[in-house]
């Protein structure tokens, strides 16, 4: 398939070229600077919803009810899960799977991990590029779900209209920690698994933690109870979400907001173009070996074989 | 103080003198390229044992206590503790203070949070960096923690000579997608927090995942039980962590692990360096400012703008 007709069966919604256009850019491969050159003007018409929590506060099933939701209102809906923790298991491409046949597979949802990540880094870019793709390929919801909480995982969050932040209660003492980082980057709360014990502590806690946040926008990011394995305040949190997208929509808070994510996005590509560029060169790829060797045996340091890398 | 008083501080393991180098190599600040390639030469005596797993399982508790152990025993210990997660809070500096007081603030014990990272990015390459300093400084064990389990904090812990995954009992359905990725990094597994139901059936279900895993070293991962907070099975997890240190020191493994760890390394070092270079040119961090509004205000992409930065 050539550019042309890939790009054309993208723009029509084909779940194959979807699929195709986003091996492609996260392989970096040849022509993907120009799909991606292509594939921007016709972004900007999706929603994104970023989701992200603890490792067992059941995001997976959270999104699934969700898409679920929006796919009943005759939506389209776009899912990328990034699961950077796991590089090598290949376990998220049988999760895909799995999940596609509990939502059904039809060409109103799209499902797709990305997990590979090279020496070349990469991972948060290819996942916002995979966002632009799903947006420009007429998806009408985009959730992107990250399974950790680093700080990939919350820089590629931020990246998202909507950001939605899971908490489970009673998850012990450090959660106190998690909580701390995310409250800035949290526009809707989840309490989910809301009919286990200790919801009422979670959310009084939670309620004292965005008491003292002071966010630039001044939104108040509601907290919602949920049971998504029960299918429960599923439509409450589609609500919150809208509530804060109209919210959004009024200030000047969305341009400052676009701005910051288009310069984070121009320095990861930066990071990646340059890095590539310089290996690519004859015989770097070999004296990037030599030197990691003569490190390893202390013949040399980083620094010096940097600097031999770049002048040498 | 300039830079070789300050080195010579440092070598003398002068907390100050530690601190300082670290703000410095974090910072970016000039000269701090000296101080590492001054300081390489003197590492590799430290253990540097890497502590990872999900948020709530209680790792700042486990640390501490494998800290107090060790100092019991009249060795030196730095803790380095990565918390990305939380780049705006300072919550870090208030925590490090909380656990310095827990730890007994003297010579012996050494604790540093780093959670800011940059526009440059790096936060990576500056922990690795901290543990050099940390163990040139003469500490016997350099302890690095991270909070969150995205892909920053596993590339972190795999540059450790032993690498420990915390785990607690009932985590709920989707620790088994974390635990899929964390299989190829535990040199160690501790279920945590073990005086709770539910241990056998966590220490089962990750014997049978540890059994499927295949390492390339052969190594059995033994698995430990503690409960950090009683202060139980600490002895046990140090005596873990030394039969892998013997058992890796017999292997080649250890100097292929070392490349690995090399070549990572002057990866993120030329990542950072290259794109600093080009940001450090006269009028390029405007131009970024004005191609990042130009995207938010869909006048232009984001691959054509790189292009520009580069080219244009």
């Amino acid at each position: 398939m050539n550019s042309e007709i890939l790009l054309e069966k993208l723009f029509a919604g084909e779940a194959r070229a979807v699929a195709r256009a986003i091996t492609k850019i996260e392989n970096g491969a040849d022509g993907a600077a120009e799909i991606m050159k292509a594939v921007f003007p016709k972004t900007g018409n999706a929603l994104v919803i970023g989701i992200t929590g603890s490792p067992g506060a059941g995001k997976s099933s959270l999104v699934d009810k969700l898409a679920l939701y929006y796919k009943e209102k005759g939506e389209r809906i776009g899912i990328v899960c990034v699961d950077p923790s796991s590089p090598f298991s290949g376990g998220a491409i049988l999760g895909d799977r799995i999940r596609m046949q509990t939502l059904g597979l039809d060409k109103n949802v799209f499902i797709r991990s990305m997990a590979t990540r090279g020496n070349l880094g990469g991972l948060s870019r290819a996942t916002v590029d995979a966002v632009a793709i799903l947006d420009a390929a007429g998806f009408d919801k985009v959730i992107v779900e990250t399974v950790g909480v680093g700080q990939d995982e919350v820089e590629i969050v931020k990246t998202a209209d909507v950001s939605v932040v899971v908490l489970v209660p009673g998850m012990g003492d450090d959660i106190q920690a998690i909580k701390a980082g995310i409250m800035e980057i949290g526009d809707v709360f989840v309490i989910n698994k809301a009919d286990r014990e200790g919801v009422l502590r979670t959310e009084k806690e939670l309620e004292a933690l965005l008491s003292l946040a002071h966010r630039p926008d001044f939104w108040n990011s509601p907290i919602v109870k949920t049971v998504a394995t029960e299918n429960k305040g599923i439509e409450d949190l589609s609500k919150a979400i809208e509530s804060y997208k109209e919210f959004q929509a009024q200030g000047e808070a969305s341009l400052i907001r676009r701005q910051a994510i288009a310069r984070w996005r121009l320095l990861e590509l930066l990071r990646e173009k340059l890095l590539s560029d310089l290996l690519g060169k004859n015989g770097t790829s070999e004296k990037l070996e030599q030197l990691a060797l003569d490190i390893a045996e202390k013949k040399n340091n980083p620094y010096s074989a940097v600097e031999e890398m770049l002048h040498g």
